[in-house]
This record gives structure tokens, C-alpha cells and sequence, in this order.
């Protein structure tokens, strides 16, 4: 008897958790993924601002299943997935090559969106992949370079604005690493400027940044952003970008807009997630509906509505979390993806053993979203308390210790904790040598 | 009154030296170079063939020399240089900039040739800067990965075929390496085949490898090689390369010449180097004589003849030591361009100062090739016995300390043993983490 033939797609932390659940089974598993690693993307704004090697968090996908391999039921393929035929029950990828699969367990992720404004992407920086990270490593380290070679202030400026367009996390600890760097790594480096002298803005549409949080806790890593020196410009509305820099709009009290320039060779873009392509692929063939965000909407067990070999999970899914009470929405986190994952692959095996599947049900263990240098905010749900929500230097510590610990079957984490440590209390980034020789934001 | 202004291009071990040197006298520096970052060059395989990463070996030119930018004394400024006019006394750099100077120091360096083949650079890939090894990496990772989805021997098999021409230091070290990663670190990671079927093939057109050293300690690397599984070919001129594989001729006991194919999709390029295009501009500018290779013949101290006022130092310098005995030429070493620069530099004062120059000297202290893990050889002058030669495992271990002495300056070097350490008892190599989402060698 053949085994049945598990296609498993995206290796993030909803497929390494399905394949690490599956692979103890009589499945046989096929994982395929676009890249050679599995990233711990929570930490990815340190590779993007010189603060940690790519290897400290990401590690190849082989190496963190090996056992698994060498169980003898997972094959691992680099390959891109260009089609899905949901009544066939097989996958084209890049090449051409067509694999069948009995079971199908999508969770292919997200990638930023410019809100129908792809003409902004080369000039305002995304930050999903590892390469993403090292493009606007090049492109900080860039400027400050380009800034030196400069002659005047006038063409110096905008090389010296760096704006971060989106409140949420990513653009918080962007733009609060961003100003740690011109502060004080780079401080004294220069000598036809005072890297000081740099302006970081933080440009969101709302009315506060890290919206997901309370307002208490938004407000707390506001100050703790604006004494680090970020300017945070809450209720504004970017209308455009070019190689000049930032439009965007203000409304003041009267309801009446205003428009705002900001001149600036270095934006980078945390403001917008869109859905993987393969979404519209499951809505092709599958007749999967999707959200406005280009998400799958999958039913309690997260399997697809009228295919019941097909699950998604993580970023890809608009799952709903079934506790008790009315079901909430799944927020897009790693610890989200993780459980789906897992829940997807235990459906699964049930459905395997003719069992019926179970609701999948999201398990918050807390809110955290760091700032900074030594400054974060936490919200904890307790059983008793309801919530414990705490901030700044305990908030940071209680941050480091939650992503050191889950960098587990990373590389050794002593060496990242080395490298923190190192980066504290000296306040250089290693990690700042740039391999092109010319600065590509030149051309820009 | 003005200090005098001193223009070194070149960050590499010649530039670095003469700018630590200058630092402390009267004089203004300006230092180009179009990277940021100073590179560990002798370390440079251990990151295309993922055991290091790049901030281990190459350290922020701004951070190494932060003392001197403090000092008030040093600009840096991350630029090429496209032309020098010695008569003018001014460089001209890529966006136009002029830099008038009273003296220059040309540490430009070297980079691969290919004997007039420019066609071959594409397939067979050179190892100079960290883009080349990043490049590097990429393939030899994607190379894997691609062999895991071919569906059969016959498409494998060229993509499990690693061939380095060349059987210098840099061609013997990525060989050694290249076994390792097939058959320790890779192994078990597969499903379709077994990473240690992969073939590591070193071609050397001279009788034998390593032809700087003494001709017993060349037998010993190669005895070292062939026991990790390299296939070693010396007497074997490689005369095409091209998307296939490499061409190349061997000759028989009574002259007649022989061709081979090898199938190759992974190549590595480690056979010969060409001076800076900057010796051609020094040619053009200041009647500079230039070798065969390029580079730039200097007087007993370092300068330009006709133009004292002008030094060349490193590997684009074609120097000879005058010691006791008939001058030498010397050797395109790391201890040789810091030799070099600092020389240069002191020449330089002494002008300044309105003393004659002194010849330069260069001082060997050995030398030391490795052949992979835990095999290297090595010969060390010695006062009384002439020279002390030693290959094997304690070899490794000095050439391991030696290695590690040198990295001062750059990042801590306890991270850099622990990555060894590591390495050096689980076999992994972390850094093999690959950011581009396809293999590079998909589309050769």
C-alpha cells in the first residue's frame, strides 16, 4: 500500500509545523518552497538594519527537517509553484514539472501591497524576504555614503530623511532602529556631516500607530519612539511617491485636507500585506472565495469549502478562531501560523483515520512589539488579572527573551544573544558591510 | 598653513596600513574605495563556501578606522575612481568629482583574469570580492537544489560535478571545502541522491599544485586533497569553457597532446589575476612601465619613477625587496601588501620631512596554505634551521591561530572561533542560507 502523498507549500511557520506534525504518520510529505530557508521573519528588520546576520535567523529548511528527511517519508524541493489544479489534484511549478498530491496544505504567505500603487515599490522598500532585508541594508548604508559625497546641505537632506511608511510593527522597529543608527552606530563616522543630524519619520494613516494594541500601550511606544528621536506623524495619508520623495495628506479640524512634501532618498514601505497569488489560483480552480485582501477564507477546520483535501493556513488564510464566544478573526502573527499548521495537519491525520475534524481555535499568548533600543510594549492576557500590559525596559527584556527563545533549531542562539549583547553595549552593527560595491540607491 | 593632502585608493591590507601610518603626522587623507567595508581576503572562500559569514571577515572601513576619522585627520569617501592625471595631480571619480592631491598612494589591488577568455567569466565563476562569494555560494547551494529535481542521473549528474581550475591557495581551499560540504555537511539532506556522489575536480595546468611552495609540501596538500575525495589533475590546461562544462588538454609521456570533457555546471574560477585597470591609467598619466600581469613596476621605495609623488603598494604593485642579497620579487600576499602600504607611507613622511627614502624590504614569515578541515601545510623560516616545514593536522591548528590573530580589528573574534567550533564538530555551515528565490545557475 502507497503511502498517501502530502503536498505541503511554503515552508514559513505554518508549513515546517504541518511537516513536523505529518511526518510522524504513514504520509508520504512534499514540501516545496521558493527559497532555501525557513525565516523567523519577526527578527527580519535586524537583518535589514545591520544588527544581525541572515544566519541567525533564517536556517536552511533541509538542515531544521533533517530528521524528518531522514525518516525517509519528506522530500524537500526549491521550486517555485506557478498553478494548482484543485480537480486534477496536482501543482505546476516552475520548471514544468506536474506533481499530484492527495492531500494539499497551502500556506504560501503574504507579500507587501502598495494599494494598486505598484509604480511606488522602487522607490518605497518592502521588507518580506531576505532579500528585501538586504536591499535596504545596501540602500541605509547607501545613503549615508552618497550623504558624504555630497557637497551641500541642499543635496544632502534628502539622503539624510529616512521615512517609514506604516505604523504597525515592522515600521515602528524600523523606524526606531533607523534612529539608533544615526544616533549613535554611525555617530562620529562621518566628517562632512553629524550622522545626528539625519531625520527619521514615521508616516501612518490612522490616528495612532501598533493599532492591533490598546490605545494605552500605542501611546506608550509613541513617546518611547519620539524620545529616541523619531518624528511620528499619526493621521497621514501618503498620495504618492517618487524618486523625490513622499506626498501625503493631512486633515485638519475642520475636515479640510492639506498636502505635505517630504524630500527623502530612503522610504521604506510596512504599510500594506497582500495574500500570495496562489489565492487566486484556489479561487480558479477551487472556487475558494477570497477576502479583500486577497485572503482564502477556509471553513472552521481550515480545510476549503467543497475540498476537503485542500487546507490553508497562515497569512494565505482568512481563518476565524473558535473558542468560546463568537469566533474572532485569526490576527496574521507567527504564533497564528504555527497553530494553523499544526491544526491543518492533525485534520488532516483525523480525516486520515476517518475521524471527524475539529475547529481550529487561536490561543493568544500576547501582544509584543519592541521600539528600540531597550524599549518595547507588552500586553500579556492573564488567567486572573484579564490583561497585564507593561512597557519599556522590562517590556524589552520580557521581548528578548520570548524571540530568543523561540530561535530555537536556529543557528546557536548564544551567538545571537553575543551578537545583541555586542550591538548593546558597543552600539555597532556588525552586520553593515555591503557586498555591492556601488550603493544601488545611486541610480535613483 | 595647510597640511598636505595625502589621496590613497584602495581599502584592502596596503590602503589600511598607510592610512594608520599617516594618521598620526600632519597630513590630510583621503581615502577611496569603491566597497565599505576592508575584507579578510585570505578567509573570503570560507564565506562562498558558507562557513563564515560576511561581517566575520570584513569589517566597516568607517568602524576599523574610527579613531582616525576622529583624529580629524581622514575622510572616506565610497567611490570609484575612473581616471588620475599625474601631471594635474587630481583623480576623477564616477560621478565627476575632482580630488586634487599632493600625494597618492594606489592600493587598487587585483582582480581575476581570464587570459583574454572573457566569454568564460559567465560559466566559471572568480572569488575576489564578497559579491563573488556571495555569487559563489548561491550557485553551489542552488546546485544541489537543482540536482534534487532532476529525474535522473544523466540530468544530475553535471550539476554534482564541481570542477575549480586552478591549483593555487584559493583553488586548493575551495576544493578541500567543496568535498566537505558534499560529504559532511550536505549529507543525509537529499532524497533522490546522495550528496556524496557529488565529484570535486581541481585542474592545474602546471605538474603541480600549491607552486609557490616547495615541491614536498605540494605533494603532501595533494595527498591531503585526494584523501578527502578530490580528484586532482595536474598537467591539465583548460582550454573552453562554456555553459556544458570545461574543455581542457593533457600531454602524454611522448608529446602528443590529449582533450577532455568535463561536465560541469558549477565552475570556479581560481587561476589567474589581472592588475587593476588603474595600472593602465598610471601607464597612460605617469609613463608607468607595467609587467606582463599589469601591474605597475615601482622603484626600490615604492614610487613612481619621475613621479615621486605618486606610490603604488599591494597586489597592482610589481615591488622587489632588497635585502641581503640580489633583489626579489614580492610575493602577492596579504604580509606583503601591509608590508607594503606601511613602507609606502613612511617614504612618504620622509619626503615630507626632507629625508631620503629607504628601499623597502619584505619580511617572510612563512608560509601557510590549508587544504580544508583539518589538514593544511605550512613553512615557516626559521633563524637557525633555515625552514621549518610541517603539514597535517597541527599545521591546521596554526594556520587556524595565525588566521584568527589577524582578524583583530574586525568582529569579535570569539563569534569567529565559535562559528569554527561549531562547524568544525556538527559539520553544518550555517551561513548557507541563500536569499535569492531561484538558484542563479537555473537559467546557465
Amino acid at each position: 500500500m502507497t503511502r498517501p502523498h502530502v503536498l505541503i507549500i511554503g515552508c514559513g511557520f505554518g508549513g515546517i509545523e504541518a511537516v513536523r506534525k505529518l511526518a510522524k504518520a504513514e504520509v508520504e510529505i512534499t514540501l516545496v518552497d521558493r527559497t532555501n530557508h525557513h525565516l523567523f521573519q519577526p527578527l527580519l528588520y535586524q537583518v535589514a538594519t545591520a544588527g544581525l546576520t541572515a544566519p541567525s535567523l533564517a536556517g536552511p529548511v533541509r538542515h531544521i527537517l533533517r530528521k524528518e528527511i531522514k525518516s525517509g517519508r519528506l522530500t524537500i524541493l526549491q521550486a517555485e509553484v506557478t498553478g494548482i489544479d484543485a480537480v486534477a489534484r496536482h501543482v505546476t511549478l516552475d520548471r514544468g514539472e506536474v506533481l499530484s498530491y492527495d492531500h494539499l496544505i497551502v500556506a504560501a504567505g503574504a507579500t507587501h501591497s502598495y494599494f494598486g500603487h505598484n509604480d511606488w515599490a522602487q522607490h518605497a522598500h518592502g521588507l518580506k524576504t531576505l532579500a528585501d532585508a538586504f536591499n535596504i541594508r545596501a540602500r541605509v548604508i547607501g545613503a549615508f555614503e552618497t550623504a558624504e559625497r555630497c557637497v551641500d546641505d541642499v543635496a544632502r537632506t534628502p539622503w539624510l530623511t529616512f521615512v517609514v511608511i506604516g505604523g504597525g510593527p515592522t515600521g515602528v522597529e524600523m523606524a526606531g532602529t533607523f534612529a539608533e543608527l544615526a544616533n549613535h552606530t554611525l555617530r562620529g563616522e562621518y566628517r562632512r556631516f553629524d550622522s545626528r543630524s539625519a531625520r527619521v519619520v514615521l508616516l501612518e494613516g490612522a490616528d495612532r500607530i501598533l493599532g492591533a494594541l490598546v490605545p494605552s500601550l500605542s501611546e506608550r511606544a509613541r513617546k518611547q519612539l519620539e524620545a529616541l528621536g523619531v518624528d511620528v506623524r499619526t493621521g497621514s495619508r501618503v498620495t504618492h511617491i517618487d524618486a523625490e520623495g513622499v506626498t501625503y495628506e493631512t486633515r485638519d479640524a475642520d475636515g479640510a485636507t492639506k498636502s505635505h512634501q517630504l524630500a527623502s532618498r530612503m522610504i521604506v514601505w510596512a504599510a500594506g500585506v497582500a495574500a500570495s497569488p496562489l489565492g487566486r489560483e484556489l479561487e480558479r480552480t477551487a472556487d475558494a472565495k477570497l477576502d479583500r485582501a486577497g485572503r482564502v477564507i477556509v471553513e472552521s477546520d481550515l480545510s476549503l469549502a467543497g475540498h476537503p483535501e485542500i487546507s490553508v493556513v497562515g497569512d494565505l488564510a482568512a481563518a476565524m478562531s473558535h473558542g468560546r464566544g463568537p469566533p474572532q478573526p485569526v490576527p496574521g502573527v507567527s504564533p497564528g501560523a504555527k497553530q494553523m499548521g499544526r491544526a491543518a495537519a492533525a485534520n488532516l491525520l483525523r480525516r486520515l483515520r476517518g475521524e471527524p475534524t475539529r475547529p481550529f481555535r487561536y490561543i493568544n499568548y500576547g501582544d509584543l512589539a519592541t521600539v528600540g533600543r531597550s524599549a518595547a510594549v507588552a500586553d500579556v492576557p492573564a488567567p486572573i488579572f484579564g490583561h497585564v500590559r507593561f512597557s519599556g525596559f522590562i517590556a524589552w527584556l520580557f521581548w528578548l527573551f520570548v524571540h530568543i527563545y523561540f530561535l530555537i533549531g536556529f543557528r546557536n542562539r548564544l551567538i545571537v544573544l553575543f551578537d545583541w549583547a555586542g550591538a548593546y553595549f558597543t552600539f555597532e552593527r556588525h552586520a553593515r558591510v555591503v557586498a555591492t560595491p556601488a550603493p544601488p540607491d545611486r541610480e535613483n
